[in-house]
């Protein structure tokens, strides 16, 4: 059990959405957002860098954009499925993007590789939380 | 003129969008997630805070949103529409939910009346660039 | 072995830092920026948060910094030893602030509690991170 | 007087600090951060690209330090001077870094010199506020 999950399941409140899914998409949208900040690093100090300019662009908005969804998605008190929405579908856009980017570098970068497994995976998770809310 | 409109007239690349506008979102943007952080803060030093606390949570996550799209518009490297045009709709859905919360306390809590007004000025400007990219 | 640690192990470049003392921090940064968000939410839920406000606020500041450490940390590209320095001195009076904070509701928030422990183990390893510096 | 300004005189409570210098460092702060993320941007669009990484990732600290000192610093509630201190210091840091570096850049680059001057504004209104505090 992580950290996210045994805060959720102290919330004194009712939470407004499956805790396990939940806590699954605030976990992997915190993981993506901290591998698209290694992954930006990591594109800057390739020798190729300027080949890589659009992954770095990709990585640091899909970071910033899932970092600012896992604080929203933790927010229980004033819950706003509307915002909770579009949150979700700018995350999978940024993951889309991103992931895809990464992939085109996959074979000859190996931090792009993880990359674009943490994008996809913070895709699917987001999706699957998107699905319970309809 | 502001600093962000003349950093957007110094960049080496074609911008991909209406300078003007995009200078004026990226600073209605930044000015919100202030405001709003700032609300947040005053709601929680009310005496009658136990009233404002999904005041105070809507406006974290409308400081959250619009902070993070604010770097995403700056961002004219990897510009992609499918993402902006996300970015952008979370923010107008954050800034109508934090708007009209504090506009119903606006009317006893100046920092509120004075937030309503910066959520509006952001929420018209994220529809007016959206428009010039349909 | 988290995917940070893994980030770090495709790294192009020298890391310039204890690879494992690195990944430690970055997790514990990360992690208790994201328990101090909940923990934040979780007073804002509570009936009496009128008597948690300084805990709300406190939370909110040492998510901030504890974000923004977790991503100073993990560029390596123009490593600065004095930004470093400083920012993990500004993560540990955050931490020390928000744990002692926290510590003082842990009876009877179960969520403080928890919040507190990560704060805690966050100040632990900055500390010692900071120690491999010097 | 900016929003930030007409915030702080809404406030509920005691300030804690010099209202006009609080304001004017909260400003400089949250300018220093947009022109950073924006000087950023610029450098990956550049030709030159591989001989300004070393801008591009301390641009992205210095914008990551100074949003969330600028984030702290609006949060009256719960204010703490060894906090707020070590916040300051990190951002003193982190603008002479970032300034040093911009300004090797500054003749060449316009969005380097530009953001060189706000990083320079940006530590001189961090020590000015920090001379008040002790």
């Amino acid at each position: 059990m992580t950290t996210t999950t045994a805060m959720l399941e102290t919330y004194p409140r009712p939470i407004g959405l499956d805790h396990r899914k939940l806590a699954a998409t605030i976990d992997a949208l915190a993981e993506c957002a901290q591998t698209c900040t290694s992954c930006a690093d990591a594109c800057l100090g390739e020798d190729m860098v300027a080949e890589l300019i659009t992954c770095v662009a990709t990585n640091l908005d899909c970071a910033d954009i899932c970092a600012a969804a896992a604080r929203v998605l933790s927010r229980r008190v004033g819950f706003d499925p509307t915002i909770t929405d579009n949150v979700l579908q700018a995350c999978i856009a940024a993951c889309r993007a991103c992931g895809d980017e990464c992939s085109r570098h996959a074979s000859m970068h190996e931090h792009c590789r993880i990359c674009a497994e943490s994008c996809r995976a913070c895709l699917l998770a987001c999706e699957d939380l998107l699905a319970t809310m309809s």
